[in-house]
């Protein structure tokens, strides 16, 4: 069955990517969740890149804030599509030291990198990656979007 | 066969958005090429991310600068992943207004972004999507991670 | 009867879009309030667009947050006037996104963009166009302007 | 008959304002073009914002770069709609100086503001503006509308 | 006997501004405050900017926030020095809009700025213009300096 | 008679500093022009700042880029007013680094920052400086605001 | 027996500072506190830097904020390494003022920066630096390393 | 003999990193060169890091420019003391990816960063590091510093 691995640099992390693990079981996908620090654990980072994809994983979801390397250093190592999550993490400069350092990767390395803290886009756009090749992921996404349009015409009529 | 639609809100986008044109022929990916404005062409861009999982794309790349709309909007339509990519065009502020408007879109609604200009990486991560579900182009970037191995490890060799 | 039309991406925006309802009817101007969300309600978003200008609305308030889209979208569907209101909302990188995204439109598709959370400038902005061509409502304008003037002027005497 | 007034701070300005200008001639549309330096000329500051609306001005065009005042003390003097250009002048700090002096203004003061080197929206606007009750304005602009779509259609053509 | 003139666009800068009041007091200056907002009681500040100099005035301190037109308008009008104070204001962007409004002023026009809500070195500097040419404050200023030195010196002994 | 000192970080600094001098030069205000770095002469640094005012300086302006410090630290040694100049070198990030680390003084020792480059207004306001106790200067400075006046409505004419 | 300098702007530095303090003592190397201020001791700063190299210092931490001084004039007055901390003062801009003021420093007097309170990173990397030339030291930063991968797998394992 | 190794990621960066390699040259320090990759050759940057303090280098130089993840992840890697150099890549947003990537690191795994394509500073902060324990490279510093004094001090004559 088809995976997604959700890393983060830091337990700290964990309320923010907890976003994407709830939305990834919410669309039943097979969620395997991990701390893999690339800047203390280069170990693990190396043999967790190296191999996901020979254990099942499709999709990546890695979360890390300030100099945030996590996601960069994992898509060097996958041959996956990695999602980089920006977290605004305690010793971060507003946030924008974790997006540009997640979004501006070199030619030839690509994260897809979502918005700040958008743990939950991460989980989505997960799902819509597999989804892509799987037809009742596929109708799970049209239904939730469907559900995002009733919610938000149910709030105008409450005006 | 899959395909992969790359879109852009301007011809002007062009020079910039070729790249990730250009990477996925390279992966024998089939390429289907528009100018969807999502500004001056709206009813052609309800069409197109209304349609396009219908009619056999599998990803879609939409590139665009300034208040950059294009993006997010058809992320808005389409159950695919979307791929966005910031153009520096003349109109901007360095940038971040096309990075900005692409990045931080709402929780629900996710825009795969791509570094500044970053349509090479669009293509790879386009084809890394693919590859999820299929041998051959996991493969295949497997085979072009070497490659960008060699040419460093080449480069050094030059000191 | 001239109607502005207020609209807003979420219910979340609505406190700080109040500002704009309560000081077009302090100007005795008819408001029409809504939730349009560019990304989850798409469809209403085109209708919303397409047929203002046909019912009787002169002028639109369109207020977003991060990657806003609602008001440039909308400016691209209809003839009229669209004041954008930049909001400062929970996702928002200290309201950059909003200002930019709302800002930066291409050649061809203006917004008239007030301040961060401005939805009372930009009630007043609506007011202002109506009475370019309505003599009694530059009056109303010319007296709030003296009603400013006067607190100023009283506050400078408690010094 | 109807009016646009555009000043600007200083000849300098005028290459990027002139497109306010040509955007307006061609929607038939009078305009009035002056040079009114906020900090260089304050009585003709004053005297121009105190009268403008006396004398069948119906919206007021103003770009300024750098710390740019003129088109906020405008709409401090004058009931009319004013509309903003932040110019990227050369003594300007990418822009951010001319975008934020003319946007952020406080509570009670409007200024529309358009992006950053905007002029040719700026006229587009203003042409809304008084189209928001001139039906035959209205209607150049729909007409303008159709052709910004065919323009992009005609370009999607040639790929 | 040399007076400093210290003005604020409203009277919520007035916390922030009371540091100028306070330190020349200390330093046995008159003072002189008042409300003048460049928005929103325009002919007062005609009448402050352009008299200041012919009663008594020697210097100006002007505070305001947001898109801060008060210190540049007051030099614009004045031959004084003109001390401006970006104050962060609850409508101010972080303070970038309230300092780059006040700091970029265009050549011929200059304001003195200090630091974000440095209300109290803008009083420091009116002392030390005075002093410039009188040798009894710029003894008072040798002093000051004296005595920050020895807090410094005594909080260190405290480690 | 009075001085001005004009220094400088570097001789790299001189066509931007050089504004200063010839505005000052125009007001037939003596200028003292000298090279001083705080980071490649400290000791020249500690002797200009402790000992200008003992020498006939009456105010100081300093010029530097990057992390500029040489303001800063004649602003710690001298009593007298010094006026900073953020330099737009060419290590510079946009000018950014030379306007916070000028601007953004502690308490207790205010710099009267300029625009980014902005030296010519440097020269100006050490000139109303001068002028705040001297009736010729202060002259001088009224005639060259009618000056600037003059050249803009000129400008207006040839519209 | 080498000793690291720990030197702050103002006493109300030492919370961020401490952690330097702290880290320095855990790997048993000596340390000296002091609080010297760049902008109200700079007589002391000058003796300072100096003389550090003469008495046994081998490495100077030095924190500030702000306009953030202290590290470049040491590293202006001593051959030492200096490294400096960039402390989110609170009258700084979010940090940019203290992170730009000391990173930015020209060609020729480096300042080892770290990130925006980093004080404890700042006491690791000045511990590296004596084990450059330190085998124990060195030894002690190997160990330090193992005990942060140790706590983050310990952290993977409840999850 | 100590070394001082010399790392980028891309030969592109061999422009700006020749500064680094010239001055310790001029040190008369060993200096060896490579190009190590973080995203396109992490098993040559494993053993790099891995390595480097058991084959006699003494202080890691690494230069890199966009999400610039060399000199972090090395530093994750080696006990040594790393210097990053941000480089203002073809790819950066105006140098400020680069700066944030490098400079905000996580507490526990510092990375000495100096100013933007400041490789000339981290080749003297190399040597500074080396001359904390070794004298005759200390005297040199001195020298060096003698020099830049030299040299502003001539400047200055030719005034």
């Amino acid at each position: 069955m088809s995976k997604v691995g959700v890393i983060m640099g830091s337990k700290s992390d964990l309320p923010v990517m907890q976003d994407a693990i709830d939305i990834l079981k919410e669309f039943d996908i097979e969620v395997e969740v991990d701390i893999v620090s690339a800047h203390r654990t280069p170990d693990k980072l190396f043999n967790y890149g190296t191999n996901a994809h020979t254990r099942g994983i499709k999709v990546i979801i890695a979360g890390a804030g300030g100099a945030a390397h996590l996601p960069g250093m994992v898509a060097s190592l996958s041959p996956l599509p990695v999602i980089g999550v920006p977290v605004k993490s305690s010793n971060s400069i507003d946030g924008w030291d974790s997006v540009l350092s997640i979004l501006q990767m070199p030619g030839g390395v690509p994260v897809a990198t979502v918005a700040l803290n958008g743990a939950k886009n991460a989980g989505i756009l997960a799902a819509q990656i597999l989804g892509s090749a799987d037809q009742s992921i596929l109708d799970k996404i049209l239904g939730y979007k469907e559900g995002l349009k009733a919610k938000v015409l149910d709030s105008a009529k409450d005006l």
